[in-house]
């Protein structure tokens, strides 16, 4: 295909895409015509190929572990799969990374060397200045677009994989300087194709706000677990008096690990500031508490109801 | 019917009380023979009223509020109802007051002066040390119970009561020194009636297990949403990418203020305790993330989903 590019014979490698003056193009302009290949089959990525199977072409899934793909295939999750990267991208005209986010970061420059000339090539990491850095600087002959679809569970694996978990939820799309106005326009066909809501938001500021709405949420959950573990647990009626509050609240306590060790590596500066904001936040609430300042508590909780509401009315 | 109590005649009011020897007498042993008197008609109360009704001959709404009692009849969950205290636990057989936990303190003394000997009075605050030690003080000639339902809703008032609530929840007992077996008994039928499992814990006790699994969410979810309101929600694009984390992990923000002020003010030392240890927690996991420690925020982070995972299989 390099022959169509133009390009100058036995030119390969990273400098062969460095050269490649086609950057704007796409291999196809409509989700319906597009084989989409979904690399690792955990609980995103096999709900995102559930949800893709019958809206393109063809969804291959990608997964190191054979079982990984075996899974995928007999829970009807995709078209076809394999274990190996270069026979499953060789074809694709849409790539989804669905690994963490580090994972994502080290696979990215191995990856799109793999892959056709105007691939698209998308990921779904949570985070995302760190993502599209290394996405900036990836060979021009691909398409890249970083994505944060917000949803999830407190479990991880195929196992849970449901084509359903994207309905009605927001779908960050993050493109660069390079990605062409096509480019986001599939990837904005992809979101909407499994029930989502494309929102295109640029990375770091992406990365402020999730810090804010996703992972402080997270680590306030850890604290709580710990608290708890650090104090009540030893009583052993503790677990019979835990009620809805606790279980809400700490829900996504229950978080896969490497994938929550990801993002917080990877967003440390905005998920520090948060944290630190909100335990100061949560020491005036204690001192207002230990001073019995009624009136001002009435005021500062009224506040913080009212603002609750408005987000989930 | 004090002729029956062998009193002197002429002997009234707390005196008459204190005179009597007959504080480990019971009017009725069994809950399907009891008229239950329910002071104050708002989501507990008119909840426990409705699951009640069939299960005690008669379900008695008390509310000061016409209004709320007409709508507790509307929706047929009680039998009879009353704005009158005086004339709706005069003839009761068990009197629940589920208002909060203030106004059970200052209430109590008053309407157990309106009680019928042998009476039991019950409330269903959610902080239960200072509860019981007024009602260790009350008239002997009725029967007291501490008890604390572990269900609610972030909603109030009698339009969102319905009688599941209490379905399979934790109902705990606080008994005092002077609470006799047969009226314990009478508080744990009243409690299975309802769908929940009595579980007897000492007032202190259960203050302190409470501060951590239920108060502490709720601080923890108001410095969440107060984080957010002070940093992020100036961004027109926030509220497009809350995820289920967070609307979990502040659902309990938009707890009833009056209801929580009580909570945090009638259990101000283990929930500035509980609040302290957290934010200590927080800053330690802060600490991990700003230091980029992966080895031991993985140790950490793995240990507390290994905890919520064990307290919520």
């Amino acid at each position: 295909m390099s022959q169509n590019l133009g390009l100058a014979p036995g030119v390969t490698g990273p400098s062969r895409h460095a050269q490649n003056a086609t950057g704007k193009q796409i291999r196809v302009e409509s989700l319906p015509q597009a084989t989409v290949a979904i690399i690792g089959l955990g609980l995103m990525g096999g709900s995102l190929a559930g949800a893709l199977r019958g809206k393109c072409k063809t969804v291959l899934g990608i997964a190191r572990r054979k079982e990984a793909v075996q899974k995928a295939l007999e829970l009807a999750l995709i078209d076809r799969g394999t274990s190996s990267l270069k026979e499953g991208v060789r074809e694709a005209d849409v790539v989804v990374l669905a690994i963490p986010v580090r994972a994502i970061i080290n696979q990215l420059p191995v990856i799109a060397a793999l892959l056709p000339d105007g691939c698209l090539l998308m990921d779904l990491g949570s985070t995302k200045a760190n993502i599209v850095e290394v996405m900036a600087n990836l060979p021009p002959n691909i398409q890249v677009l970083g994505a944060h679809p917000m949803c999830g569970k407190e479990k991880s694996g195929i196992e849970v994989a449901e084509p359903a978990l994207y309905q009605g939820r927001t779908f960050i799309l993050s493109p660069l300087a390079r990605t062409s106005e096509k480019a986001l326009a599939l990837g904005q066909q992809l979101a909407r194709a499994v029930g989502a809501s494309p929102l295109v938001i640029e990375a770091a500021r992406q990365d402020y706000l999730t810090a804010a709405v996703s992972h402080l949420p997270y680590m306030l959950a850890c604290a709580l677990v710990k608290t708890c573990d650090a104090t009540v647990s030893n009583d052993p009626l503790i677990w019979k008096i835990v009620a809805g509050g606790f279980r809400d609240t700490s829900r996504v306590a229950g978080s896969d690990v490497t994938m929550m060790l990801d993002i917080l590596l990877t967003n440390r500066g905005e998920i520090v500031n948060a944290m630190t904001e909100c335990a100061a936040h949560l020491q005036q609430l204690a001192q207002l508490v230990a001073e019995s300042d009624e009136e001002k508590l009435d005021r500062v909780l009224t506040k913080i109801r009212e603002t609750r509401r408005e987000m989930f009315p």
